[in-house]
């Protein structure tokens, strides 16, 4: 099968057999093809379309394309959350946690940030000195230890993905339900999962923008989940407007540890009302709960009685970070930082947030990344003051920008102004923050 | 213009804007488009299409990747013939020396052979040190001097094209109409031409096998021509069996100089009608004739005359090769060769030949390529004893080969017999070398 003819085959709308499925795979893997081979049969697979059949196939192959990790050792349930990626979505860095508090051991391995959403890894990384670059059996090993740990993408995982990935991004050909679905679970099944939850975002600071697009790959992954015989439920949550309340990577670590301290406000009760859901999930689907409602209780438990917490201490410490931040949260936060208001223009209700908008400020003043290679400032970010359905006045602040210096903040300024939109009238919709459960 | 976004647009199925056309060419040609990018926007284009308005953008901008020929001090048509590839076709080793010697210039830029079909600078390679690398400067001196020159694509001609035809070869996107439209014309308008002539084969042993998609290419191919104010006419021919009697390098070269010499039988005569149909067309579209029948009148008082070889003789003299073959064609030939006899397993009339076949066993003994870089064995290849149409006898000769050893022609025999359908009834079907005339 040389790479021509199935190039063809996919081009003339035809559909590939696992054989051949495994054939480009493997030319992935040993670089047998060509990275413009490669790049024009995914645009191929982008306009054609892959049949369910096929989507299993590739999924398969792309997680064989490496090592596939095994906790039947364990004699306990492992399972995982992947979140398809927002703004401010930080929710990670608390679910862990909470189901290693619970009992279930969770394998995560994560991303990073690029563009207008932040990644896992780095938010972890604003803890200094916490090493996400683990091998695969130190991270079994931690797992073991404290019920948790998280690391990056391996050579070993996936090896497949990764060059496809890369590609994708340069070829736009990213935004296929398809090619999205083999990328997460080829990732997500070479974790050894029992079961897994994942959180669909949909509005203005998602990928899927669209609720119709969001419930697609919601049912296209749980489908190939199940087919793989790992538990999959998806949750499509809301993304018009950053999760909880701040923005930034020492931020939002600094935001999930005031909740495990159980300090919650009005802004930052939507982070943990999310975890909740979504941990609950993982509690429920794993029968260490046999409720939502009796899992949603474990949880609270957990949190009150800080064990929560303390499973992240754990866990800081055995990945090289400083535990202390546990207890002083306002260790990681960076007093040098200038914080800008984001001034209302006018009075009145909070009708649309572009969170994307605020995603990419972040990412502008050194928060994120606009280009793979570009390093990051853990410290900077924003700070959300007030959410949509929000009265606000004439000058008040919107949100707070940290940032390093008045030229930084005067290239974003205008950027955050206009992601709001103010309406003089009460706005009647209502902002659900989950949406739908797939099942 | 990022890469991205126009391979995001055409995905879509947008329309590109001439500049946006320009940009993706500048970036071909000054390399700061990766080949994945240009071979999923290629891709993308094959499966999405390409609008009237784009693929003349898109030729214009090849076309202006390298160097337009220009011969307006001549003060003289300047015309040439081009055609789609076939097997055993060798028409511009006679077109070229009728046009000049009826008074019209022809700057030929031909290609080299690959898979089953031949290339003219191949054949003319077979004639010992005739050189086709020469420089602008020597082609258009040679073109004064005898009226007609033959070379390669230089690094200068449309360079846009090299590097999208290698990708498109790799890719599976080269039966694109509009791609191949843009490839063709962007080289053949390079040439500074008045007139263009177009060969568009269908059948056996042509690319475009239907007459159908045949019809619509030479359609596109006039259309654009006419866009560029070149006057443009196809026509339509058949390949559905070898034209004239030999396919292979030095056989073929060795069939038109017996043709020049104005010895044909009935298997070459079909090579010469063609020719005297292309070359009447350009007599006529450059005015150097009032009409076909004049145009092929005159054609044939050149050939009788001996002005036509004369021609060729000064072009091989002025490119280095040896004249004398002119009046000896049979020095071309290597009487080492083993002749192997194609035997008839029936009685009957030859229905079906299929040309590609004989084409890719000419190919196999080393008469062509299967990979781009094959070094080519200019003295093997085929004769064809019979043709569509013609009666044969159980054990009579359907061709011979022309090769090396008794392993090399074992390697192909069976397939050469197979590329021939006796049937036991005469056939009623006619055989038209000329299909249609499109202007």
């Amino acid at each position: 099968m040389n790479p021509q003819d199935l190039i063809q085959k996919k081009r003339d709308s035809g559909r590939f057999l696992p054989a051949e499925i495994v054939a480009f795979i493997n030319g992935v893997t040993d670089k047998t093809w060509a990275d413009y081979q490669i790049s024009a049969l995914m645009m191929a697979m982008f306009i054609n379309g892959l049949h369910q059949s096929e989507q299993n196939a590739l999924t398969e192959a792309m997680l064989n394309s490496g090592e596939v990790l095994d906790f039947s050792e364990l004699d306990a349930s492992v399972a995982d959350k992947h979140s398809t990626g927002g703004v401010g979505d930080k929710t990670s860095l608390l679910i862990a946690p909470i189901a290693a508090a619970c009992g279930v051991f969770v394998p995560m391995i994560s991303g990073r940030g690029l563009g207008h959403t932040g990644g896992t890894l780095d938010k972890l990384e604003s803890i200094p000195n916490y090493n996400v670059n683990l091998s695969t059996t130190e991270f079994k090993k931690i797992i073991k230890k404290c019920g948790f740990a998280m690391m990056g993408q391996t050579a070993e995982i996936a090896p497949a993905d990764h060059k496809l990935y890369a590609l994708r991004d340069a070829t736009a050909t990213v935004e296929s339900i398809p090619l999205i679905v083999a990328s997460i679970m080829s990732k997500k099944l070479a974790e050894g999962l029992d079961a897994l939850v994942l959180d669909v975002k949909t509005g203005s600071g998602a990928f899927m923008q669209s609720e119709r697009e969001a419930r697609k790959l919601a049912k296209a992954l749980v489908k190939t989940g199940n087919a793989f015989n790992v538990k999959t439920e998806a949750v499509i949550s809301d993304m018009n407007q950053p999760l909880g309340k701040y923005v930034g990577n020492a931020l939002e670590v600094f935001e999930c540890l005031t909740i495990l301290q159980n300090e919650t406000d009005k802004q930052t009760k939507q982070t943990l009302d999310l975890s909740i859901e979504l941990a609950a999930r993982i509690l429920v689907l794993t029968k260490t709960a046999s409720s939502s409602q009796k899992a949603k209780q474990k949880i609270k438990d957990v949190l009150a009685s800080g064990e929560a917490l303390e499973k992240f201490k754990e866990n800081i410490l055995l990945q090289g970070g400083n535990p202390k931040i546990c207890d002083m949260p306002e260790l990681l936060l960076d007093k040098n930082l200038l914080e800008v208001k984001i001034k209302s223009p006018e009075s009145g209700f909070i009708l649309e947030i572009d969170a994307s908008e605020i995603g990419k400020a972040v990412s502008l003043i050194g928060g994120g990344r606009i280009q793979v290679d570009d390093k990051i400032d853990y410290a900077v970010g924003y700070s959300c003051d007030k959410k949509l359905g929000d009265k606000i006045k004439e000058h008040e602040s919107l949100g707070t920008l940290f940032c390093r210096s008045e030229t930084q903040a005067a290239k974003v300024l205008a950027k955050l102004q206009m992601a709001y939109k103010i309406s003089l009238e009460k706005p009647v919709r209502k902002y659900e923050l989950v949406k739908e459960i797939i099942s």
